[in-house]
């Protein structure tokens, strides 16, 4: 048989996706598993996209432009400028998800050895997309004591080298749920102009802020219009996961050209998810309250909860629907795979992410778990309640 | 700034996009285009498909699995069946659009600097699939005299490398037509095994074959079971290009499992897509017979048409909607855009695809079109008018 690509095989397993086979066994024996592993959110559609396809009037379902629907694209761009984000129709390309959207700006913008560096914990699919494109990501910590502060930019500079080309940043940030400051933006911008960087800013999670600290976009920032590749997706803020439809915003027309070749080779984004999210855009203020308010008080919920059992610590995270919280076990993997395959209470078990599979460096996240609030709060009460009792019994149990 | 990558400005812009700003100039003036230059069909989708997105029935719009709804893959293994391909789900990844299915298997099976070979003309975009995996396409020039038939193996032999990893084929062929015989098909099997080389095999028009003539697939072939990866999708069967919707079909583990990483980080194909795929896999028998029928017709009409205009010549395609003929033009990316920028007869005229852009080789193509019909009978009697007097008065015109 002819090999596989070394690219493929060093393509990364995501150590949540390992743990599918011992839920569905839990599964299998009647255990019923709370999922706060995934960022699917269980709050409904806006009932104006599903309307939206199933008023679908065509007789040809065709091939939308490479670049999106242009209806989309200028709505899209009112929609950024209540952000106060400055971008027009043709700055805009619309992607099969967020995910195709970073991986054609990788594409377009890195070679292989490129370099980019991120802070970590991140998004683990940034390194599989990295991958794709042959470049090499360089990791930073951030520290849970810190709150999952922005590291100091000497730490950055410290990897920086001539194949640098770019700073990859998720803000609000999954998995941590930090939104960065106006100072830490100001720090990042300092930086890319110093070295003439691209600034990656994956900003899908911008509506879920909720400390009343501001949302900085990396469209905010000045002397660096040029540097910004936004990445958007609708997924999160509408529940529409499922429709792949995401964007890539640039103003730097290089950029924008050599994207638009990669998406014209994939001829369209899908016809029908563009058509649900453009009608998404006029989604009524009060759903988008509601489900505002709704993440507001898990959010609280789950972070007290999680900070009255003994031996764990969450920060409060600012944004998203994720936090990372730290548990006093020997290692992540080993206590989310037991919970799964050795533990339940009341027949009931949780699958959570360990953190493991967010950082680059070895032998970090260890002790810490990913958890997202996509549960109804009777869920999450119920979930912390497996978490206590199974960190009463759990043999790795680690103290500090 | 920083630079963009070299990757991105290596990505060819085809010939048929760099005319469309033409075209639209034509229309701006008031003149009537006649589209023959995309694998657009304008035969309708299937009702039953856009009865199955306007019944759409959930809350939310979720992320589907990563390879794939399950029960789009089992009825879609049957289809498979129908066509003895013995397939099953466990074979099948979902992919957004075939062109995402080439995208990860060149990804997944070959490395920087690995070599494929190709007979051309070829669909463009495979030279830039190839392009995103850094993999080096060579190509073997088919001959209109010979009705583009596959160049002898002997050519193919001459390509032959330490790094060739694979062949690609389309079959029935875009943009000639051509449907490979048995005998063609098992000299490409005997080269496969003989090298332990990949065969991706472009499958999408397979209902498309017109001369009784067998259609032949990569997974008919005895022996290479395992180092055959076929494409496949919806787009054209069920004129449903805007769904996205595709498949990646392969019986080699290590391959599956190689893709499957790369679709995990992409997270899901299309949901509403594959929703409508799955419905169109019920479409009756009447519809696709209609379908075949229309295209038999204007099948014949065309070429009948094409080879009685004074110094054109076309070969019979047996499958697929296009044909590529000869023109007795001096350049047919300069005649393509003269005719939109420059001609019209009527107050109309036709967009028609330079066949340069499916060559490799420079120089090859220079007189050649690929035309699709994908018109109604009428529209291609008025698009043959045009062609014939145009020829009559084109400046560039060369009689061989």
């Amino acid at each position: 048989m002819p090999e596989v690509s070394k690219r493929g095989v060093r393509m990364p397993e995501s150590p949540i996706r390992k743990l599918v086979p011992y839920a569905d066994q839990a599964k299998a024996k009647g255990i019923k598993v709370y999922h706060l592993n995934i960022g699917q959110p269980d709050l409904p559609t806006p009932q104006i996209a599903i309307d939206a396809i199933r008023n679908i009037d065509r007789k040809i379902l065709e091939y939308s432009p490479s670049e999106g629907i242009r209806s989309y694209r200028e709505k899209l761009a009112k929609y950024y400028h209540k952000f106060k984000i400055d971008v027009s129709p043709e700055n805009i390309i619309i992607t099969a998800g967020g995910s195709e959207a970073i991986t054609y700006a990788f594409l377009a913008c890195l070679d292989p050895g490129d370099e980019i560096i991120v802070p970590e914990p991140s998004y683990a699919n940034y390194t599989a997309f990295a991958i794709v494109a042959g470049a090499i990501v360089k990791t930073i910590p951030s520290k849970i004591e810190e709150g999952f502060a922005l590291p100091p930019m000497e730490k950055f500079e410290t990897l920086i080298t001539p194949r640098t080309k770019g700073i990859m940043i998720c803000n609000p940030n999954n998995p941590t749920g930090y939104l960065y400051t106006q100072s830490e933006m100001n720090a990042i911008r300092d930086l890319v102009k110093k070295y003439d960087l691209y600034l990656f800013s994956d900003e899908v999670y911008r509506e879920f802020c909720y400390t009343g600290a501001p949302y900085i976009s990396a469209f905010h920032l000045e002397g660096i219009e040029e540097n910004v590749i936004l990445v958007d997706s609708v997924s999160k803020r509408y529940s529409e996961c499922g429709l792949r439809i995401g964007a890539l915003i640039t103003k730097n027309k290089t950029v924008y050209h050599n994207v638009l070749k990669f998406c014209q080779a994939r001829l369209s984004p899908p016809l029908i998810g563009q058509i649900a999210a453009e009608a998404s855009l006029d989604t009524p203020d009060a759903y988008m309250l509601e489900v505002y308010n709704e993440y507001v008080e898990r959010r609280k919920f789950l972070i007290d909860g999680l900070n009255r059992i003994n031996g764990v610590y969450s920060p409060i995270p600012m944004g998203a629907f994720y936090t990372v919280a730290r548990l006093p076990v020997d290692d992540s993997d080993k206590f989310c795979q037991w919970l799964l395959s050795d533990f339940s209470y009341e027949n009931q078990t949780i699958f959570m992410s360990p953190a493991t599979g967010f950082y680059t460096t070895p032998g970090l996240g260890l002790n810490e778990v990913r958890i997202a609030y996509v549960l109804k709060k009777e869920d999450l009460a119920i979930s912390l309640k497996i978490l206590e009792e199974a960190l009463k019994i759990y043999p790795g149990r680690v103290d500090a």
